[in-house]
């Protein structure tokens, strides 16, 4: 089984906010997410980083919002 | 193997970049793609599409590119 999990990765922490992810796609300034199991969640800002052989994506909110 | 292969899309049609990818970073407006084998490529652009259980990865131009 080739999902991962996604993970937010904010302040140099990442929290778990998706496993088993299948498909991700990224529109205008938001990621929709969408587990093996059929379950869905929308996610304001992008896709920062994949490492798919650790199962693992990670996902960011977008610079500006960060340095506020 | 949970690897995957990027494609770009554009107009309408995908184009194979890079077979078996492993690692992906998206930063400004760049994305770094690292395969099993240690190859890698720089592309410009954005990472709009992953299908994990398909191991297919969408890349695209940044859409201002694409209008022109």
């Amino acid at each position: 089984m080739c999902d991962a999990n996604a993970y937010l990765y904010e302040n140099g922490q990442e929290e778990l906010i998706m496993e088993s992810v299948d498909k991700v796609v990224s529109k205008h300034s938001k990621v929709y997410l969408e587990n093996i199991y059929g379950f869905r969640k929308t996610f304001e800002g992008r896709i920062k980083e994949l490492l798919l052989m650790d199962h693992r994506i990670i996902l960011e909110n977008f610079p500006h919002k960060q340095e506020l």
